[in-house]
């Protein structure tokens, strides 16, 4: 079977050639154990903060030569534990691998590999809207946003897992809503999931675009980015906006410090002129009830959910990759690595 | 009489030579007017706002050549209005004048010259504890920063108006507080009100120092001050920390950008790390409930009101300059311009 490693620290953002495939035998599973054949690997931008050299983030950081970390889909091929059986659908991390041994009773504080209902929706959504993404995305408009019928949410990074889940959120609660994304597929695939308006940031007249799309300006926005984007974001918050801060992926491959000038002056003027709030959150707050919520709405055909599917566990350095650099896709990036038998 | 006008505006941090005293005529009060006899200017560095040659900030710019703005105490020395006596202490906006007329039915969304009962505390805390610094520091510990008995306080300029208050506040409600101030004097005066620590941001050691005063973080920054000072305070959060923004005086001189390095990266890496909680608030939402519970509390002997006192009106440009380039007192600066009659 194929494995990815992590060959190198990335420095910056990463890249393809940070990763490494090997060819190693598939492992058999020992007592209570389970073997997993993956299907889907979640491209997760998250993940960067496993590759650092430093420990900056707090983030457990990878050793070089290991299996890459993160969520993927997975059927089980063989069991020896009793909650689990051969063709069961799971949601767990297995990290970068075709094959995977579990120890259910050993797992860590995300728990054991999640069963998936493969009535409910396809399986891979168990790693987009009815996964993590989808609890994030929930959980940031819903109870940190606190987003309300007849307000506007503006989205940064709103062709991603998070952001494209999030809008159809906003939609669902009565809300205008606008993306912001890069490049013109981005901003055709926002519009076709029902957002307001779409606008995208690679545009020379960006600036103008978003003042035009925001004409009475937003009371939320839902941060996935910082950088140039939030910049031109800010001036057109409304008093006491609230800004849900899901990631910033412009910064994922600086340290603690970017390249001057300093932005943290202008940053702090919009905080105390607009009145602004500005708050972390955790996903997994949502919990049950948000992930209720969206399959709910899933049936109801008010929330769709987008994929993006790379063949082959080959590609997935790549993939990886693009993400930091701007890739074309709408909603989770996935990569597909086998059919289910 | 004396006044003093804006002669240049401000570039960077305000200099006394920004200004120019006048001698003009005592104006007469027309019909429903009254004649104001100032006592005490507030030394606000909230007014460096309206001193932009730039539309920055949102405040309203002054003009060059008229009286400076801000908040007096001042005593009605002639009155055509009903509602006003002569010997009335009043706090209102007259600016930096030994007299003002004012018309009290033409009074901005601040309303008509508030009047001070002087049987509860001196004339002068209606600049201080018991007016604008007071309700700010009560909405920014009590409602805004949400601070609980057997928490952490940190505070910025500590040592000032809002800031001396707001860590009283905090020993009221059961809190450890620690004060960050520039200079042993006001680290002393920080102890000598109740501070449980004290640290000096000019002390080489100033990061170590400030680590061994929270061992533990600190749940609640009262923020007053951004830059270095923050940078170094960010670190020591808690998770789910509170910060609740007051102002950012180490920016006042600068625009939207400063000179390089960009803190903006590092600013999201700890909001995400921390899962922070960053929010402006306007004191006047701490309104008379505030300044109740602060009078009983100075009552009580629970709260002290510090002030530091500059004598005539002929020092307020150097006094206020003072601020921004780190005066040595402690509570609020008032500038005293006559005795009460």
């Amino acid at each position: 079977m194929k494995q990815v490693v992590l060959a190198a620290y990335a420095r910056g953002n990463p890249k393809a050639s940070d990763f490494r495939i090997e060819n190693v035998a598939v492992p058999v599973p020992g007592d209570r154990e389970i073997l997993l054949r993956v299907l889907y690997i979640a491209v997760d931008p998250l993940i960067r903060f496993s590759l650092d050299e430093t420990t900056l983030t707090g983030a457990t950081r990878m050793a070089l030569n290991t299996v890459m970390v993160g969520p993927t889909v997975a059927q089980v091929a063989a069991s020896n534990h009793p909650d689990y059986t051969a063709g069961d659908f799971v949601e767990g991390r297995t990290g970068w691998s075709e094959y995977a041994i579990v120890a259910p009773d050993k797992s860590d504080y995300r728990g054991p590999p999640r069963k998936i209902d493969a009535s409910l929706a396809p399986v891979s959504t168990a790693l987009g809207a009815l996964g993590g993404p989808g609890q994030t995305a929930y959980e940031g408009v819903v109870n940190t946003g606190r987003l309300k019928a007849g307000e506007t949410m503006v989205i940064s990074a709103a062709a991603g897992a998070v952001g494209s889940i999030a809008g159809q959120i906003g939609k669902v609660l009565g809300a205008r809503v606008v993306g912001i994304a890069g490049g013109a597929e981005k901003v055709r695939g926002l519009l076709d999931l029902g957002f307001d308006a779409a606008v995208d940031y690679k545009a020379p007249d960006f600036a103008e675009q978003l003042k035009a799309a925001l004409p009475e300006g937003a009371d939320v926005y839902f941060e996935n980015v910082g950088g140039a984007v939030t910049l031109a974001v800010m001036p057109l918050l409304k008093r006491g906006a609230r800004m849900p801060v899901c990631g910033y992926i412009a910064y994922y491959g600086v340290g603690m410090e970017g390249p001057g000038p300093d932005h943290l002056p202008g940053f702090y003027r919009h905080i105390m002129n607009k009145g602004l709030e500005i708050k972390s959150f955790a996903g997994m707050l949502a919990g049950q009830k948000g992930l209720q919520d969206i399959a709910a709405w899933i049936k109801e055909g008010k929330i769709r959910f987008a994929e993006s599917i790379v063949e082959g566990i080959d590609a997935a350095p790549e993939a990886f990759a693009s993400v930091f650099s701007g890739h074309a896709h709408v909603g989770k990036l996935l990569i597909k690595v086998g059919d289910p038998a």
